[in-house]
């Protein structure tokens, strides 16, 4: 029995290098100047259409979508400021970050001080660009390093946007995968920044590759559907036009600033105790890694819309160091040094690792429920001398029997037993096959 | 939205001076002889009856409330020990605590050592006197300092006690307040203490403030009624006389101890969960002052009856430093100098701010459940660049939102988001008046 | 009412001395051979039964119980390890741990390479001798010191044991004490330890003071059954014999390791909120003694069956050092001198205060419900003069009518006042005696 299963105990270190890849996908999309909508997200699915067949939609402009409406498309050509004499101070070119997304068009001249008041930077990050975007209030402007903000003296500067706001639509992308059965778990991520890493990038990169993963496995127990969608409107969007087939959603992840090398963070869902919530958090204690578990708050990303109180959907966010809490976010040193190959690979060892409880969750009923069986006639018990590794897989074996009474799934199991999933896995499994053990439906 | 809501926003420490009142009406009181029943009570109403329109109840000696009898009427005039030439060595007039109350009359010549038996005083604070009471054990006695104790060395003293024990009343008072619900708030204190200021003086003088600030609200919520009765006995005769009007009581406190520096200290209901519990621990939670909170206990004052598990009402105890807990609790040294006007404030403060959330907490129901509604186009979100502190308000906007689904109060929300109340509330406000947000009924 | 209780009032320390009788009934039982099956059970059966009038069962070798059977039965005379010269090296007759129970018999000459793989020591306690079983295998082995091991140089040893693995019977015995209703307390011990005393004669010698006890009250509420059965496989055996007689079990204990010197530990039952369960609890957390309470796990003693979930019983254990947490456990050097009798005693008195608690733990229902009776005028409150024990006792008279509403029980009352079970409940048999409670059923 366990000759046969050493080689599935694939821990969260001895995976194969997925790190490298995630990387590489990221700086190829990271030049592309991403929005809401428009041209930068149709180039950025292109190039994940490449790896994983998405299914491509495209919403009007105007489309009404709960209490929003689907906003003019944006599109950029050239942006920048520059001195009458002709040299560029600020750049689109050299940075997307330079232009606040959905900037209206400009081209003008215009005196400095008027100018200040569309200028955007970090006086504490006298190096660094922030991101700025004013989606839904028709302005412009432009974002740049405190050290280029001070040497602007002139008195008049040129400003020009070259950009386009008009009819168009909406753009995001689908991938589902079918499995045994249509429960499906949500997979979702944002594709709306742009030169921006761990926001977003890493969740795209992590998403791709987790699809990968999965299309590659036979017997997938829950069918699949991964989100490439714009942060909120787009979630929105897709909830609206997806409203009557949310039903089989049993679990859900959030994926984003997954490639820091700070510690774990996992978001719950609005209901607390879901699923996804008890074993994301079972996971990580396991993990080896540190961590922290926050409770659900209306603030973040698409978690936002999912767990509005009308869907309440069993949504969690799992992440490294969430938004707003390193110095980078939102800047322009969220950049691909940033992230590194290394970090993305724990954390998508760590997303593997929590779809394998989801998949493996089951809920047993012990067929032999008065007093223990006789593990030893079954192979199941050391003899004389103590064997420490096998007595580490008896507490499995007596946990999983002792707590199968309809009422414990698995997972459940593991937590009270305070044993990795896996091991409580294993050993149902070295169980049913002795037919001690028999799959039921957990009942409350 | 903000601008008009700014002068509602009355904060602890901005409220308009009610110390001074308090603390001189505590000083009109203080030198009155009182009991729990006698004329001392009724002079003490008729000073609050100045202020607030009391209705003052008698009821007979031996009316039987419950398992209780109202006790003889207690008077005194005169009591004192004197030496066999006519100095006076312990002496009522010059404080009402040498007597202990309920003394039987008493006149006559005694050796020391049979009048040892009938001296109290406290060994380890030798200038104070300590108070005590006989009223259901027909006895006499003398409360003196240690060092007058020590100073007795005559062989015989001449003892008397012009008091009166005999059939008459019990007083107490009532003030009501209507408001638009029957729905009621007991405020309870006791009034049966002489010349003690934090136990109880401090009680009856914010209890008076307290109706005085309600009086003047235009639109309250509930009906408020305030008891100013003897403690135990008055608790139990007002039980028992309105036992069939109790059903009305969605809320109470019992109010004592609000005058000294101490910390906060709330003790719970007997039901440990009831809304005032709730509200009074978040309250305390966001007051900035220290506070502790305390499991419900059969000990303590009137709670003890209200709390009886035959009426099991929502009455918690809200005070500063508890009895018992500082050493001039039930001695001289509790008097004028012990209770500062500055703390009486800022204990009327807090119940100021419980009342208004036990008024103002609401339950909504979010009319835009699916995802969140576009704040920006309501005016309820900022644009470009993020202003800390209404970024602040749209926290508690979301949190309305998300947990506004017939379950949560708003208290309730307050609590989860842990966000003071009156900053959900504004939020509730101000979604109720963009359509958003409708008045529900709480169903669990 | 106080002078009458006083006599009752036998605390942790007061009980008349019975660990010198539990600690010579332990040096009595100390040399005998015994296993799972066999004389050595049935000699200590024996000698149990001059102290009890046992009831001793013999089940027969092969006798199908749930999973299991009943094994053949071992019988060892002698047994030796020695040179070809003559001189024994090992000898089952200094120590019946020498032999590894259940060990086929062997009779042969033997090269040491050989010797070796059926020889046991402990290379970190190279004086003692470790005690391992062979139950469900068919082998033989020897245990020895570390140093008599290290002593073994010649080539080849002649091998022999005189042991006889033939069918038979499983041997076990009960006591029954009859109480005024028939629900039972069941306790538990296992005899099938050899030369070990804190696993587990100390377990078997404090069930039969236990049972001595509980034999000479009168008006015992529950009744006793006391099992002195082999681990696992006793247990195993006697559920499947009383399967249909279970019902009547409201509470259990396994007693085992309660002879050292260590800190208590409560294990819970699997259920982990049983009255025993709390019961436990509250005892050792006002037994002044350290102590620890451990969530219950499919691993130890007895209770695993018992609480396996077929049965689901509300059993728990309560031990010193729980199995394999010293190191003398399952060594030579659990020996008489490991177990004293002043821990015995101790270990004998927490017994005994649960019993008391599961015997007295009744509900009560206060008659008079509506605010607190007037204890004064029934002799249950302090005059003038606080005494500050009266005044203890004046909180658990609080406590009890504040909570005698049908849903607390005396242990209720007790857990959430914090006071002694002991207090509480002379508070209530007061209460009862003056009218003001009466017994009633618990509801939740």
């Amino acid at each position: 029995m366990h000759s046969d299963q050493t080689k599935e105990r694939v821990g969260l270190d001895t995976v194969s290098d997925v790190g490298q890849p995630m990387h590489r996908l990221m700086t190829e999309l990271y030049p592309i100047c991403r929005s809401i909508t428009g041209d930068g997200v149709r180039q950025t699915l292109k190039i994940l259409g490449r790896i994983l067949p998405l299914k491509i939609y495209e919403v009007p402009t105007g489309t009404q979508v709960f209490d929003w409406t689907v906003p003019k498309e944006w599109n950029i050509r050239d942006a920048y400021v520059k001195k009458l004499r002709g040299e560029r101070v600020i750049d689109f070119q050299k940075s997307n970050l330079h232009v606040v997304s959905y900037s209206v068009p400009v081209n003008r001249r215009i005196p400095l001080d008027e100018l200040q008041k569309h200028l955007f930077s970090l006086p504490n990050h006298p190096d660094w660009i922030p991101y700025r975007t004013s989606y839904y209030n028709e302005d412009w402007g432009f974002c740049l390093s405190e050290r280029q903000r001070k040497a602007l003296t002139d008195d008049i500067y040129e400003v020009c946007i070259e950009s386009t706001l008009k009819d168009g639509n909406l753009t995001y992308a689908e991938y589902f995968l079918q499995g045994e059965s249509e429960d499906e778990v949500l997979v979702s991520c944002h594709i709306c920044h742009p030169s921006l890493c761990n926001d977003n990038l890493s969740g795209v990169s992590l998403s791709v590759q987790l699809a990968q993963h999965l299309g590659h496995q036979a017997n997938r127990r829950y069918s699949y559907r991964f989100l490439f969608i714009p942060g909120t409107i787009g979630s929105i969007t897709w909830l609206a036009r997806n409203e009557n087939r949310l039903n089989p959603i049993r679990h859900g992840l959030v994926v984003t600033c997954v490639g820091d090398a700070g510690r774990f963070t996992y978001k719950k869902s609005r209901r607390g105790d879901a699923e996804i919530d008890q074993a994301a958090q079972h996971v990580l204690k396991h993990c080896g890694h540190p961590y922290i578990v926050q409770e659900f708050s209306p603030y973040g990303y698409d978690e936002r819309q999912f767990c509005s109180p009308g869907f309440n959907l069993p949504v969690g966010c799992l992440m490294r160091s969430p938004h707003g809490s390193f110095p980078e976010y939102h800047t322009s040193a969220d950049n691909l040094e940033f992230v590194r190959p290394e970090d993305l690979q724990v954390s998508f060892n760590l997303y593997r690792e929590l779809i394998d409880v989801l998949e493996g969750n089951r809920t047993y009923v012990n067929l032999n429920p008065k007093c223990e069986p006789q593990l030893g006639r079954r192979g199941l018990y050391g003899a004389i001398g103590a064997d420490s590794h096998r007595k580490f897989d008896q507490m499995a074996l007596l946990w999983v029997l002792n707590l199968s009474d309809n009422h414990h799934s698995l997972l459940d199991i593991s937590i009270r037993a305070e044993m990795p999933f896996r091991e409580i896995k294993w050993a149902a499994e070295a169980l049913e096959k002795c037919g001690l053990l028999q799959e039921t439906v957990l009942t409350d």
